[in-house]
């Protein structure tokens, strides 16, 4: 990036994703799906780097974690238990005699920059009233009614089984807690791991993928005995030092974001198995996207959390584009509501005995979460730039998230520079590393529609590479980021891309 | 396999498939709910190896394929236009007074044994009667009628916005053929890659995973200029002499199948593009996932294929647990009909510019779909035997699908044997490569263990690899089937197991 160049705001980034096929609206011929989106080709070569770079990162975390895929139409019960038939509603303000709509705490929170999804109903439409959210209108007109986000599915023959959409992974692994702790090794720690779709009926989808009705979590529920909450992790000597970006409850300042280690934490009641997760999602943003610098861990109180949860921190990225810290994720100490509820509900015991401490237990559940779309919004979002001296766009993003690794340009669209493109590219798929061979329009315009959309590396086979001479058999290897170019031998590239990839090596050691 | 081994029946492969975690009942703890399925820790594996290796091979066939990602809801009129409002029924026999429903053609085609997919409501109901099919009961009080196989999802803060859950990923890619192209290379032949979940509400769901509510498709839309549909592919050579397993409708053998060329395909009608995709399904089979034994092709006549696709043949599979042919996928040339629909209902032109071959076409479309759940079940059942000897049950699968590729046992549960799994273990996750380091139980079991879930090849650090003598620093390595073990250097056996994963060495050559 050079001192010309500045982030997207949010209308410049909507229309990027568009144009570059990152995402666009379902059905958009139709006029779209309000709320459900597209990733065209290179929003779904993003997406699965992002997955795939999660699955493995917290998969080796513990090698009692376990990922599984789950149906997405869940029996009635399992909601019933879970509390969202009762509970799971956001508040709707309708106005007699008309048919938009709004949510009342967005209004609030709009209107009034505060926080209101602690406020009751109530307490939202006295608020609305007394200060005139809606402007000058018959307040006596103004109703606020609670609306149920599940989608309700209606199933069999005569379509009277009713079942839902779920509208949050979570339950997945919690109703099949028992059946794969006993199919696994019958041990406490164990970690669900899931990546899949949700759906909620959001009143006002908005903000690109920010809010959406079809949606994804990646999300990991690790399953404990509650009495090693406070037991010191085996590794936690690894990441106590770590100073975390955080904004507390009990803090002492206003900062937007305070810097504490992970031991310091401790001090402020988290207990050491919640601050060990939290550092290794801290280093999971860190160390594998590359995305710590505007990211914070916010933590919320008694009234903001859900009542089953005894802690919780937001995680939240500040977007450049809408200029607001934004929720992409969360760590929740469950406490054991909802194994309980399902053992209820169920009439399953939820209780097994661990082995290690020799004790029956009701495991206690911490989850990370992490919205799947929120996060791919924050990735575009952090590392996106345009060049306002020449208009140039560039993703500067970690080449492990790079939708194309490399890009491999003929000088020419002739023989024999093609065939070396194409058969580079074969030993690059070998390698399951994603390439493009481009062909078309100047080697100068190639490196700007890869830059664009991120590439990492781009290859160059010229006229040096086939002739005679210093160079003979070379081939040119650019870095994105500084424009630097260097020849390696044909031979060697793909092992050389290979290491630059996995951070083995530097492009100013080659 | 030896002489004792036999493949299990329907019964004992779900038990089996409950057993190992492969898959079970979604929200089992509520008894389920008919038609959707959980995949457990080994069962994702498999999925997950299924879908890499279907992306990877297809993607591989032409550089102008690219995969997308979709919204799972969509407008309603994406299904106006596709016919499914109007002709997504299946006929459902109702008989007054009676809570059971059945499927009106199931009933014919068990009953009868005959195909009843062509018939119409009144043909349907004339057999069932006629034939009494279902027994000594009062016919006046039997009805026929059709549902529409579709789940609505009603959205926004009136829930007023009627939207569906897809039926098929197919019609994903054709509303995003515009834009797509248009994002791409704007050349045809263009290829559209989804794996992705639809949802049907199937009358009565069974046979497992076969046939269920929820399912995973993954399908390739080739969208073509219809002027080269008989123009030779560029490498038909290099299948033209492959024997396909055919069924033919001008067969004149009653054979379940007969083997014919690429190249005498054509003399049946086939169109060359046709046969060469036909072709590249097969090898898929044959040299990906290895299971070109009980495969045909059945082609459909033209009162059993649907009126728009101008040829259709159906991929089964002859499974031994039913000892049935099952459709698990089909390769169908669906003409314009689906650009042409959707042309009609949004007044957007499909038409583009083929600069190849300077015309503009409403370009054709050649649909490879494969049932994601269905090929794991033919997976599932055409790898599994179980040994009537000694009752231990092993899955010869591909090692490119094996849940799990390398099980890793120190000999005992001690230092330093664990402390060199442990080190070998993130040498493979370095490498993708699944592992699974086993401490518990003899080292017999652990193979047995193993050989039941098909872990392609098993790893044991004995007292010889850490004691001085001949076999210091060696570790052996066990073939599934074959049973033998050979002894590799510790610092070779990740390379080694590389090399055999991607069959560059075989297991004899070490």
């Amino acid at each position: 990036m050079n001192s010309n160049s500045r982030n997207l705001n949010a209308q410049e980034l909507a229309s990027f994703c568009r144009k570059k096929g990152f995402l666009y609206q379902s059905s958009e011929i139709y006029g779209g799906v309000s709320g459900v989106y597209d990733y065209g080709h290179i929003g779904t070569l993003l997406k699965k780097n992002f997955q795939n770079s999660w699955i493995k990162y917290f998969k080796s975390l513990h090698e009692n974690f376990y990922e599984i895929q789950t149906g997405q139409i869940m029996h009635e019960r399992v909601f019933k238990a879970s509390g969202h038939l009762e509970n799971f509603y956001d508040p709707i303000v309708e106005i007699e005699g008309q048919d938009e709509t709004f949510r009342a705490d967005h209004l609030i929170e709009e209107k009034l920059s505060q926080r209101a999804e602690d406020l009751t109903i109530d307490e939202m439409k006295e608020l609305i009233v007394s200060k005139k959210l809606l402007g000058d209108i018959d307040y006596s007109k103004v109703k606020i009614t609670n609306l149920n986000l599940m989608f309700d599915v209606h199933m069999g023959p005569t379509k009277g089984t009713k079942a839902y959409l779920r509208p949050e992974t979570a339950q997945s692994p919690f109703v099949n807690f028992k059946a794969q702790f006993e199919l696994q090794r019958k041990k406490l720690p164990m970690g669900l791991m899931l990546i899949g779709k949700v759906f909620r009926n959001e009143i006002s989808p908005r903000n690109l993928n920010l809010r959406t009705r079809e949606f994804e979590q990646a999300e990991l529920q690790i399953f404990f005995n509650p009495n090693t909450l406070n037991e010191k992790h085996n590794k936690f000597d690894e990441i106590k030092d770590i100073k975390l970006p955080v904004k507390l409850v009990n803090s002492t300042t206003d900062n937007e974001v305070e810097y504490k280690s992970v031991e310091e934490l401790l001090t402020y009641g988290v207990h050491e198995m919640y601050a060990y997760y939290l550092a290794r999602v801290f280093l999971f943003y860190r160390d594998v996207l590359k995305l710590n610098i505007n990211l914070r861990f916010l933590e919320l109180n008694e009234k903001e959390r859900a009542f089953y949860n005894k802690m919780h921190f937001d995680i939240e990225m500040k977007m450049h584009s809408i200029n607001k810290w934004v929720e992409i994720g969360g760590v929740h100490y469950r406490t054991n509501h909802d194994l309980s509820s399902h053992e209820k509900e169920s009439n399953i015991s939820m209780t097994i005995q661990d082995e290690a401490r020799q004790e029956k237990v009701l495991p206690h559940v911490l989850e990370l979460s992490f919205g799947v779309d929120r996060n791919l919004y924050a990735i575009i979002d952090q590392s996106t730039f345009i060049n306002e001296e020449n208009n140039q766009t560039t993703m500067h993003m970690t080449s492990k998230l790079s939708p194309i690794s490399v890009g491999i340009f003929p000088l020419m669209n002739k023989e024999p520079l093609t065939k070396v493109a194409y058969e580079l590219k074969e030993l690059f798929v070998e390698e399951d590393i994603e390439t493009v061979v481009e062909t078309s329009g100047s080697v100068g315009k190639r490196y700007a529609r890869n830059d664009e959309i991120g590439t990492a590396y781009c290859i160059t086979i010229d006229y040096e590479t086939i002739e005679e001479g210093d160079n003979k058999d070379t081939i040119t290897i650019r870095n994105r980021d500084t424009q630097e170019q260097k020849r390696v031998h044909k031979d060697e590239v793909v092992g050389v891309v290979k290491q630059l990839l996995r951070g083995k090596i530097s492009f100013e050691e080659l």
